[in-house]
């Protein structure tokens, strides 16, 4: 099975890569396009009943930076 | 309404962060832990109606690389 985690930063915390897009997007045309987010996502392959715990004890030990990130589990068949 | 782009390597194109996230795994004892690989997903705001294919111009013109990453498109209220 396949665990996938969704990092993005948060609240109050400035996101300078979304702050590039939005205005990389404005300059092509694409003028409609209002505030812009960027995050990321891992997909960990892990054997049958891991439970989403054991992902979450990943996050805090590596996978998210707890001052700056938050994070969210979603365990997949 | 928001458009989420999910970002990730094409299948061949090597993924040194989901390797070197995986071996960090290991090395914290998260033994069970197999392949790992790493995207990125970018959120946009968009005036309501905004169609599917806009934000795919906006893949191809900016968002993706075409040559190393595919993309997928989500649309939510």
């Amino acid at each position: 099975m396949k665990a996938i985690v969704k990092v993005t930063l948060r609240k109050g915390v400035l996101d300078p890569q979304g702050k590039a897009i939005e205005s990389a997007l404005h300059h092509l045309g694409f003028d409609e396009v209002g505030n812009v987010h960027q995050g990321k996502f891992i997909e960990i392959e892990v054997p049958e009943g891991t439970s989403e715990d054991r992902i979450k004890e990943m996050c805090q030990k590596l996978l998210a930076n707890p001052v700056t990130e938050d994070f969210e589990v979603v365990m997949t068949a």
